[in-house]
């Protein structure tokens, strides 16, 4: 099972690509699309959906998540992330894979323990999962971040429903 | 030229599209989408962008207007709003067209003459300028009041571009 984590952001969105099986555990790839901040919004919003398409096509996942906005007091900024996050969760829908949705508390409980980690948590938990991972930049780690938080997800209610059939 | 103008909404999405012959004003036809609210976030997106894609197809408009999102307090409704409007602003970029953006007072100044007209003025000079024109709902009607502003602007950008080539 391949997952794909997705932070989204307008100006950087994040992508991360892992491979499950079972219990374990390979990074496969990660990185970060980028947008021109000078062009108007239709054209950023057309420059990632191609973008985040290509990966999608070059990766092949058979899932996705996507981390839930924080809504903050800035309402300008979340709107802006609104954008952008659709564009996040509209190309896995349109590639016919089923988009998970994840607070940024529940990815860091998931991966850390806890759900209010520093982010200097969040990557070194990341490095441990992924042994010998390169990491392009803090958008690519939330990312992947993002992709084990579905893994473990997965895997619990996996486990949970092995238990079910076992109880009959 | 043909001009679609877009009242962006997750629930209800309206759209409306003129022709614009000069001061000559058609209206061509205007609508609705729909979305299934208890669908998750990315398959409403999905069914957003499909249902929007064939209108575009149908409809062929040159060029397209989209309503800025009103920030308000509400920051859950704003970030669901701004969602909705990314598919709006991303549709007719992909078709190549260019996208312009106004705020909702410019649109009710340019269509009634004043920012802070009320919702039933709107409706009412909509029905005023395109004789005759059928309206599906409220969403359709700001729709075609997007899509009238856009045009007045075209065409007052170009009368000043006539008066600046008179004026050498």
């Amino acid at each position: 099972m391949r997952v794909m984590g997705l932070d989204p952001g307008l100006r950087n969105l994040g992508w991360g690509v892992i491979d499950v099986d079972g219990t374990r555990l390979r990074h496969v790839a990660n990185g970060v699309l980028h947008t021109d901040g000078k062009a108007d919004l239709a054209s950023r919003l057309l420059q990632l959906h191609v973008q985040l398409k290509a990966v999608l096509r070059a990766q092949r996942p058979d899932c996705a998540a996507v981390e839930q906005t924080f809504v903050n007091k800035d309402a300008v900024a979340t709107l802006k992330l609104g954008h952008a996050r659709a564009i996040a969760l509209l190309v896995p829908a349109q590639a016919g894979l089923t988009v998970g949705e994840y607070a940024p508390n529940a990815v860091k409980k998931a991966v850390v323990g806890v759900g209010k980690a520093a982010k200097v948590q969040v990557d070194h938990m990341v490095r441990m999962q992924l042994p010998g991972v390169q990491i392009e930049s803090p958008d690519a780690a939330d990312a992947l971040a993002v992709a084990l938080c579905h893994a473990f997800h997965m895997q619990s209610s996996g486990r949970l429903e092995a238990a079910l059939r076992a109880a009959g």
